[in-house]
C-alpha cells in the first residue's frame, strides 16, 4: 500500500480489537501530534509559501479528526489519558538528517510514511474491527490519510528533484519497514 | 478594556504603523503560537472534557486567523520570516505556578491575558492604522479575541471557584500591566 515495504503483523489487529478504548485514545493523540507536526513545519520553514499553505490545511484537517475521535471517546465514557509516546515515531524521527536541505526532505518523508502507515492500519480496522462504529469511523478516515500521504510526497517533489525524492523515500521506507517488523503489537495506532 | 490594568503606550501605535510588514509577520506567529498553546493545554489536561472541547475549537479558529494573516503577507509579497520570540509572552509564562491545581488556573489566566492584550492592540490598529486593509483586518478579528478572553475566563470558573479566579486574575493582570509598561514599543503584536 502506497510506498510501504512491509505489512503490519496480523497479530496487531487481534490486539487492537481487544482494546478499542486504547486504540481510540492513542488515535486521538496521533491526530493531535500530526497537527503539532504540521505547525512545527511552518515554524521551521515559514518562507516556503506552498508548504505553509498545505501545512495549515493539514493541521485544520487533523484537528477535525482529533475532534471526531475525542467525541467518540466521550460517547463511550472513555477517559482521555495522557499520551504515552510512540516508539515508532521516535525511531522514525531519528532517521532525519540534521542539516538542510536534506533535513526538510526527510521531515516531509517522515510525514508521508506516518500517514501511509496510518492509512494501512485504518484500512485493517475498517475491514476487521469487531465493532461496527469502529469500522465506519476508520472507513471514513481512510481516504484523507491517503490524501495526506500524497500531499507530503507532492510537496517533497515541489522542492526537490523527483529522482532524489524517490531514492530517499525508498531508503526511508525500508527503514520504516524494519522498525514496523520489530514492533511489539501494542494496542496503539503504530504499536 | 476587559481585565487589563494598563493601556498600551501611545508610542507603540506609531511604531506599529511604520512597520505594518513586521506587525503582520509577528501577528501570524502569534496566531500559530495560540494554536500551539491550545494543543498544549490538551496535552496537559486530556481528561478535562470541556477544556479539550474548547481548546480544539480555539485551535481551529486560531489556524483560520493564521491563514488569513499569512495570505495577507503573500498578497503584499512580504517574506514570512522565522519567529523572533516574544519577551512579553516569556515573562507572562514565568508567572505560572509550578504545581497543579494552581498551574492550570494560571495557564488559563495567561491565555486570557494574552487574548485581552491582543484585543486591545487590534482595536488600536482597527482605529488608527494608516492603511485601510489593516483597519478592516483588525476590526474583523477584534470580536473573536474578546470571545477567546471570555472563553478562557469561563473555563477557569468552570474548574475553580469564581472568587479564586477573580483574585488570581487581578494579581496576574497587575503583573501583566507592569510587564507592558516596561515594553520597548517594538513593531510586534506584544512589543
Amino acid at each position: 500500500m502506497l510506498c510501504l515495504q512491509s505489512e503490519t503483523n496480523p497479530e496487531w489487529i487481534d490486539i487492537a480489537n481487544k482494546h478499542h478504548d486504547k486504540i481510540l485514545i492513542d488515535h486521538a493523540h496521533c491526530e493531535k501530534k500530526a497537527a503539532f507536526f504540521a505547525l512545527s513545519m511552518i515554524n521551521r520553514y515559514p518562507d516556503r509559501t506552498l508548504l505553509v499553505d498545505k501545512m495549515v490545511e493539514l493541521a485544520q484537517e487533523e484537528l477535525e479528526h482529533f475532534d471526531a475521535v475525542q467525541k467518540e471517546l466521550q460517547k463511550r465514557n472513555i477517559t482521555f489519558r495522557p499520551d504515552e509516546g510512540s516508539e515508532y515515531a521516535q525511531k522514525l524521527h531519528k532517521l532525519i538528517r540534521r542539516e538542510d536541505p536534506a533535513k526538510m526532505l526527510d521531515f516531509l518523508i517522515v510525514g508521508a510514511l506516518i500517514e501511509a502507515r496510518s492509512c494501512e492500519r485504518f484500512s485493517l480496522l475498517a475491514k476487521s474491527a469487531t465493532d461496527e462504529t469502529m469500522r465506519i469511523l476508520y472507513k471514513s478516515l481512510l481516504a484523507s490519510e491517503a490524501g495526506h500521504y500524497t500531499m507530503y510526497t507532492d510537496l517533497a517533489r515541489e522542492y526537490y528533484p523527483a529522482a532524489e525524492v524517490r531514492a530517499r523515500l525508498n531508503e526511508m521506507a525500508a527503514a520504516e519497514a524494519a522498525i514496523v517488523r520489530d514492533l511489539k503489537s501494542l494496542p496503539t495506532m503504530h504499536g
